[in-house]
C-alpha cells in the first residue's frame, strides 16, 4: 500500500505541481493534468481487465492493477508536457486514451514476441511518453515568438522549484515499485539521483553567461539521473556505476537543451513547451542504451546467448520509439482537425480560456 | 505507522493548504486549523482515556489511539470551514472541545446501543462535522455583500488547488485506516474517487456559462466521491457500485453548489465559507443511504434481519444528524455571547486582525 | 522503506520548503539546501565508508547507510539556516563537508569512547547544527539595518508556514527512524509536538503588543518540542513528561527570540538569519539536560553507576558543543578569506546575485 501510495502522491501531486511554472496557466496545468491521470488509470485499468480477459491471463490483484496503471499514466503526463498549453481539454483526453492504448500494445508486443520482463518494458515510459509528446507537438504551430505568455515569473518558478524537489524525492519509489530487488533499485537509483542533481548545478554554472545558475536547468537535469537508471536500478552491483550513469544523464540533459532547442526543433518546427525531449527522451534513449551495454560486460563470456539478447532489447527499444513515434504522429494529425476547435495560437497557455479566472 | 503519518499528514497539512483559498486569510487558515488539531487530538485522546477509564474498556494500542482522533478532528476542520474566517481563536478552540466531546458521545451512543461497529461510527465524521459547522455558522452574521474580502486570487486558488490534489492522493489512506478489509477499501476509494473527479470537470463544463470550468466546482466535487463510499469502502464488492456512487455524489455536489447558495442559504441567513454543506454535507447524506441500499440488495432474503439492521442505520444516521445540528446550535448560540469578542463583520476574512502582517 | 522515504522527503523537500520565508531568496534557498544535502549525503556515506573500511566495522545494508546519512545532514541544513543568504554555493559546499567531517568525527568519539549509543549520538544532530552555524555566521559581516531585503513576503510567509507544518507532521518519523522502541519514540514525539505548538501560539499571542499572533514565533516554536524530546523519545514511560518537555522547549525558544535577537546576538555581533539558535539550538540544549535528569530520576537507587552515567552522558554533550563551536569559527574564519570571492553585504539575500531571474 505505500509504495501504491507514493505513486499515486507522485504522479497526480507530483506532476501537477512540477508543471505550474507557466505564469498564466497554473489552473490548467494542475487541473488538466489531474484530469488526465485520473481518466488515464481507469482507461488502463480497462485496458488491463481486457487483455486478461481475451488472454486468458492470470488477474492481477486490484492494488498492483492500479499502481501499474499509474506508473503507465507518467507515459501521458510526459507527452502532455510537450503540449502544454496549447491543447484543450477534449483534444488532451483524445490523446490519454489513444497513448494508454498504444503504450499497452507496445508492452504486449514487447513482453510477448520479445520475452522483455513486464517491469523493463514497463520502464520505457519515458522514452515513450517523450516521442510520443514530440510527434504530437510536432502539428501544432509555434507560438509567436513576441508572446511573453510563455514564460515564467518568480513565483511559479518557486512553486515548480518545489515540485521537482517533490519529484526528485518520489523517483526512488516509482523506479523501485515494480522491482525484483527494490532495494538495490532504491539504492542505485538514489545514488543516480544524487550525482546528476550536483552535476545539473555545476553544468548550469559553467554553461550560463556570468556564471548564474538557471532554473530551467536545474527544473529538467536533476530528474535525469532517475531516468537514465530506471531501466537497470534492479540489476547495477556497485553504486559508482549508477552515479556514472546519473553524471551521464546529466550532462546529456544539459547539452540537448541547448542543442535542441537551438538547432533542432526549430528545424523541425518543433515547439516543446517543458523541454520533454532533454528532460526525459534523451535520458531515457541513454538508459536503454546503458542497459544494453551493462548487459554485455556482465555476460560477455556467454557470446551466444549475448548476441540474441543484444538483439532483443535493441528491438524492444526501436520498437518502443517507432510506436510513439508513429502514432503520435497520427495523433497530432487527427488532433489538429477543426473538428477539435483547436485553441488559436493567440490563446496559448491562458488560463482565461478555459477557466473563470478573476485576476 | 505509515498509516498513522498519512492520516496525521492529511489532516494537518492536506487541510491546511486546502483551505488558503481566502486571498487575506491564508496565515489564520493554516494557522488556525493547525492549532485545532493539534488540541483537539490531545482532547480526543483524553475523553477516549475518560471512556476506557469509566467504561472498563480494554485499553488500545497508543498510536491506534492517535489515529483515532485524528480522523475525528477531521468533523471540527470541516465545521471549521463553515464558519472560516469569521470566528476568532478563542471561539475555534472552544467550538473545537465542544464538538469533540459531542461526537465522541454521538460515537459512544452509535457503539453502545445501536451496534454500530466502530469503523462505521467513525465515518460519520463529515456528517457530524458538516452539519454542526452549518449550525453553528446560522449564528454568525452574514459579511457584507459589497466586501470583495470573500473572495480568492488567482494565487491562493492554485495553492488551494494543489491542497485539494493532496487531499485527493491521501484519502485512500483516510477510508482505509480503520477498515478491516484494507485493500478493497483503498481500490473501492480509490475508483469512486476518480469518477467523481471526471465527473466533476464535465458537470462544472456543462453548467457554467460559456463551458469554461470554475476552480470552486473542482475544489469541491473531486473529493465528494471518497466522502460518499467511505461508509460501504469495505465492504462493496464490485469496482462499478463504487464507480456509481462516485458519480452520484459528484452530480449531487454540484447541483447542490448552486441550489444551496441561490436558495437555501439565503432562505435561511447561513454563509457557508467554504461550501461545506455541499462539499462534505450532502455526499456524507448520500453515503450513508447508499449504504443503507447496498445493505437491502445484499441481504433482501433475510427480511426479518434486514429489517432491523435497517432501522439501526437509519437511527445511526439520524442520530448524528440531529445530534450535530443541536450542538452545534447551541455552540453557536454560546459563541455569539458578547463574553468571547466576536470578530466585526468589517473584520471577517482578514489575517491582520489576528496576525502581525507587513503587506 | 517507508521510514527512509519520510526522512529524506523532510530533509529536501521539508527543509527546501520551510526556508522559503525570504523575500527574494526563494530559488536559492530550496536550491542550495537541496544541493548541499545531496552533495553531503555522498559524502556522509563516503566518510562512513571510510571508517567502516579503516576500523574493521561491521558493514550495514545499504539503505541504513543513506538513511543515517540523510539524518546527519539535518545539522548541515540547520547551520545553514544560520547564514543563509550571507554565503556564495561555494562556501556552502566547504562548509558542508567540512561539518559532516566534524560530526562524523565528533559521533566516533562519543561512540568510541564515551560509549553513547548511536541513536542517541545522532541526536546530536540539531545541537551541533545549530551551534557550528552560529559560530561560522560570526565570521559573516550583518547585513545593513536599512535594507529591506532581510524581510519576508505574505506570500513567502505563508510557503514558508506550509513548509513548517510540513516539517512538523514528519518530525515524528525522523525521531523514530534510529530508535529502537519506534511505536513509543513516535508517541512520545507527537505528544511533545502538540503540546509545543499549543504553547507557541498561546505565548505568541501573549508576548506580542496587541495580542496578535507573529508569525516567526510559530515558525520557530512549533518544531521546538520535537528537537527537545529527540533525546529521549524512546524510553520516556508516560506521555505527560514528554508533554511537559514540549512545553518548556516551546516556553525557550519564544523568552529566547526575544533575549537572543534583542540582548545576545547584537553584543556578539552574530547575526543569525534564520533564527536557528532559538529554533534548534536551546531546544536541543534542553532536551540533553532533560535526558540526563530523566536518567537520574530513573536511576537513582543505583548511585554508583548513575555518577559514571551522568559524567558520559554531560561529557558527550560538552564535547559536541565544544567540537561545533571551535570547528565551526575555523570554517568561518577560512570561508572568509578573500579566495572564496565572499558575497558583498549590499548583495546578502538577492537571487539574481546568482541565478538568472526575470522579475
Amino acid at each position: 500500500h505505500a509504495a501504491f501510495q507514493d505513486v499515486n502522491h507522485m504522479v497526480i501531486f507530483g506532476f501537477g505541481f512540477f508543471l505550474t511554472f507557466l505564469k498564466r496557466y497554473g489552473f490548467s496545468s494542475t487541473g488538466f493534468i489531474f484530469l488526465i491521470v485520473v481518466l488515464g488509470v481507469q482507461c488502463s485499468v480497462l485496458v488491463e481487465g481486457l487483455l486478461v480477459f481475451l488472454l486468458q491471463r492470470e488477474n492481477e490483484d486490484g492494488l498492483k492493477r492500479i499502481t501499474k496503471a499509474a506508473v503507465s499514466m507518467t507515459a501521458v503526463v510526459i507527452s502532455t508536457g510537450a503540449v502544454l498549453g496549447k491543447t484543450n481539454p477534449v483534444q488532451l483526453i483524445l490523446m490519454t486514451v489513444v497513448e494508454i492504448i498504444v503504450f499497452h500494445l507496445s508492452r504486449w508486443i514487447n513482453n510477448t514476441f520479445l520475452q522483455v520482463p513486464d517491469n523493463i518494458s514497463m520502464m520505457h515510459v519515458h522514452l515513450f511518453g517523450a516521442y510520443f509528446g514530440l510527434a504530437v507537438a510536432s502539428r501544432f504551430s509555434e507560438p509567436s515568438p513576441r508572446s511573453d505568455k510563455n514564460a515564467s515569473t518568480p513565483k511559479s518558478d518557486l512553486l515548480s522549484a518545489l515540485g521537482t524537489l517533490f519529484l526528485w524525492v518520489f523517483w526512488t519509489s516509482f523506479n523501485s515499485v515494480l522491482a525484483v530487488n527494490k532495494s538495490k533499485a532504491i539504492y542505485n537509483t538514489y545514488f543516480a539521483l544524487a550525482v546528476s542533481a550536483v552535476t545539473a548545478f555545476m553544468l548550469s554554472a559553467l554553461t550560463t553567461k556570468d556564471g548564474k545558475f538557471r532554473m530551467t536547468h536545474i527544473h529538467s537535469a536533476v530528474l535525469a539521473g532517475g531516468v537514465t537508471v530506471g531501466y537497470a536500478a534492479h540489476s547495477i552491483d556497485y553504486p559508482w556505476i549508477a552515479m556514472i550513469l546519473g553524471l551521464l544523464a546529466s550532462v546529456i540533459t544539459i547539452l540537448g537543451s541547448y542543442c535542441l532547442q537551438r538547432c533542432l526543433n526549430p528545424a523541425l518546427k518543433i515547439h516543446d513547451t517543458s523541454g520533454v525531449h532533454f528532460t526525459f527522451g534523451l535520458p531515457a534513449v541513454l538508459g536503454a542504451l546503458a542497459q544494453v551495454v551493462l548487459f554485455v560486460i556482465k555476460n560477455w563470456t556467454n557470446l551466444p546467448r549475448l548476441g540474441c539478447s543484444v538483439v532483443i532489447h535493441l528491438g524492444a527499444f526501436c520498437l518502443t520509439i517507432s510506436l510513439a513515434l508513429i502514432a503520435g504522429f497520427i495523433t497530432g494529425l487527427v488532433l489538429s482537425f477543426k473538428l477539435f476547435k483547436t485553441t488559436p495560437v493567440s490563446k496559448y497557455f491562458e488560463d482565461q480560456f478555459y477557466w473563470e479566472v478573476s485576476f
